[in-house]
């Protein structure tokens, strides 16, 4: 997977995910990680994914879709609800999430 | 500052900037990006920051606006030119730079 996404020409959806984690469970917290990154990545509408982890601190995803059904389709996937309630209860101290429309882009 | 950017209701504006790093000048690469975090805060229309960096690879920054003219605003800023610049030419192997309506958040 390279780092930087590359995605078609706007529009299209953005997930932006920022999170402080917990200290608990980090191995079984990157293993469900990676499964997400690899799960979602075979859903229909994905389009990419981009994430960054300050270690200690903030960590940001950014997971690009072509339309808001397939980001909803992907957050009712039962096995990324499992995974979603585990966050809640134990991997984050805190999240934001936020769904947005990608209007303009550029890339170097 | 907070690491998560504790904004309002949405409609807002995200401006999602992913990045590699070259190897080239860290602290002088360090001390432009902590004043452009500063003289952002400043601008009008400035509603918060994330921002993350996996060491040695992504880094992702999202800095969120009430609305487009305010990111224009900040995008001519004569500092924040500058700075771009030795991104372009120094500091960055690539990056990609995503301007999104933010439509929908949730916090926990």
């Amino acid at each position: 997977m390279s780092p930087l996404a590359g995605t078609p020409d706007p529009p299209y959806y953005a997930v932006i995910f920022t999170s402080i984690r917990t200290e608990i469970e980090d191995e079984q917290y990157a293993a469900a990680a990676d499964r997400m990154l690899e799960l979602a990545a075979q859903q229909p509408g994905y389009l990419g994914v981009e994430h960054a982890r300050t270690p200690g601190s903030t960590g940001i995803t950014v997971s690009y879709w072509t339309d808001e059904a397939s980001i909803r389709n992907w957050q009712q996937n039962a096995e990324h609800l499992a995974a979603q309630k585990a966050g809640r209860d134990k991997w984050y101290q805190s999240f934001t999430l936020r769904i947005a429309k990608v209007e303009r882009a550029r890339t170097m």
